[in-house]
């Protein structure tokens, strides 16, 4: 019989656990809502000491502490989500499970690493994973592992150049006109002023939302140089985006790179709500691997 | 005798040269004009051709291609600079000196790795270098290695947000407003008509200096999130932009995420001039290293 694995999506919504094979064959999954941090971990724990894991991998919302030499490694910082702000996950974790191999990224990193091996970015090396939702996060690989400095990446936070006559000031409480306070989904229903449902496909704003995603890429163009930039979330669940991206992006960046062709290069996200969890299952698949071969 | 070593710093006005022991020591240096490419290159090889060199590292002015998949590798791309668009630099080495093992990365990348391991940057293991001259170059370490995508950094072109009542719309020919637009020397010229040799410490124009160069950092936080930014070049030479910069910075990043303290993250860059050579020489020390390592 293979091994087993876990893998947690930590979602500021929901939580997705799953047990599965090695190979990634899910076993069994459930879903808590996000709500009391001890109940919630009390749950976690209970659902995968039913199980003979070997390996586990968290993928958690954020910010998180990711810098093994800081004392917030492996918490959830200053989020205002009750209850959670440093809330110290991992050590919990730990703690119920003293020996097992974890590890320990956001909820992001685990999308994208998700679309890296089983989704838009199988074949490549360097991919920019850009989730735009009610907020924006952002994953990046490179040399197919994921990026991860001093902090994870904030990508969302990168500062905006206002799209000419644009006079909307943004919506994010630390930056104003940064890409989440410019073109998050919660900043596009304040731009329009109602939910962002009842838009048609070619009404207006979708080119100035566009066009900020737009520069989200040209900044990643210059910066990580990725071989593709890959969008999620729910609003890039809107079709009618991409060729506008795609030709913004072009306009902006003024052909001062070369970039793989911009059909290939700005593109939706394969694996939609499945990516978190297919991508921690991976991970703690491989995390086995290097334990198994160490010994 | 200690095996030698050769690295080239090839700038857009001069190519410096030198020959050193493998532990960095230099034995000769020489500096050419970067004039004619044919010329140039002649000189380069009949140098190295005098010593029994075991490995070359080169930093060249860009953009190069980086990517050995891809058939601009080795080369300088597309530049204004008279003869040497598409000149196939690394090619000619590699001609000349059949089975000498070869570095090949840009010139902002040496300088980056020569204050990584000698200068501003020791003991980190990733850091952002930035040298603001007539233009803005960057080069980024990561654990301790050059980060290289499918291009090489380009971060003088990130796009900016422009600073408060500031009417200026950049000199870059491709993107207007980017960092290099804004806050290169060129740029800072244009802006105020007249040369920036003739401008006073405290002139009200260095705080909008460093608000774009305080706005860099903040993007290069979100998405590198490097333990140091090291900035090189003449504009950097003005010691009164530092605490404007970490002023300004502190200001737009608006404590989103923990960086190191402002004043040991933000900081100058040591090595001046040298670090460029510096840098090469200690790439082909460790290319070297790998090669009698991997016999």
């Amino acid at each position: 019989m293979s091994l087993m694995i876990g893998g947690i999506e930590a979602g500021g919504t929901k939580f997705v656990l799953a047990v599965a094979e090695n190979d990634g064959k899910i076993i069994t999954r459930k879903k808590i809502p996000t709500g009391d941090p001890e109940a919630v971990i009390t749950d976690v724990i209970s659902f995968f000491k039913q199980f003979p894991i070997q390996s586990l991998a968290i993928g958690s919302f954020g910010p998180i502490g990711v810098d093994p030499r800081r004392d917030d490694y492996g918490s959830i910082k200053n989020t205002p989500k009750k209850g959670w702000a440093n809330f110290r996950f991992l050590d919990l974790i730990k703690k119920a499970f003293p020996n097992l191999p974890v590890v320990w990224t956001t909820d992001v990193n685990v999308a994208a690493y998700g679309e890296l091996t089983l989704g838009a970015g199988r074949g490549v090396n360097d991919l920019a994973y850009l989730t735009v939702g009610t907020g924006v996060g952002a994953g990046i690989i490179y040399q197919q592992k994921l990026y991860t400095g001093y902090n994870h990446a904030e990508l969302g936070h990168l500062l905006m150049q206002p799209r000419a006559k644009d006079q909307f000031l943004g919506n994010c409480p630390y930056h104003g006109r940064c890409l989440e306070g410019m073109a998050s989904g919660l900043a596009l229903e304040k731009r329009i002023g109602h939910s962002a449902k009842l838009l048609e496909k070619d009404d207006a704003v979708w080119r100035t939302e566009a066009f900020y995603l737009a520069q989200a890429c040209v900044d990643l163009t210059v910066s990580f140089a990725p071989e593709k930039i890959i969008f999620g979330g729910g609003v890039s669940n809107q079709e009618q985006l991409f060729p506008l991206i795609r030709e913004s992006f072009t306009e902006q960046l003024a052909n001062y790179v070369d970039t793989p062709p911009v059909d290939q290069y700005i593109v939706h996200a394969l694996l939609g709500d499945d990516a978190g969890i297919v991508g921690a299952l991976k991970l703690a698949s491989e995390k086995l691997t290097d334990q198994v071969t160490a010994l």
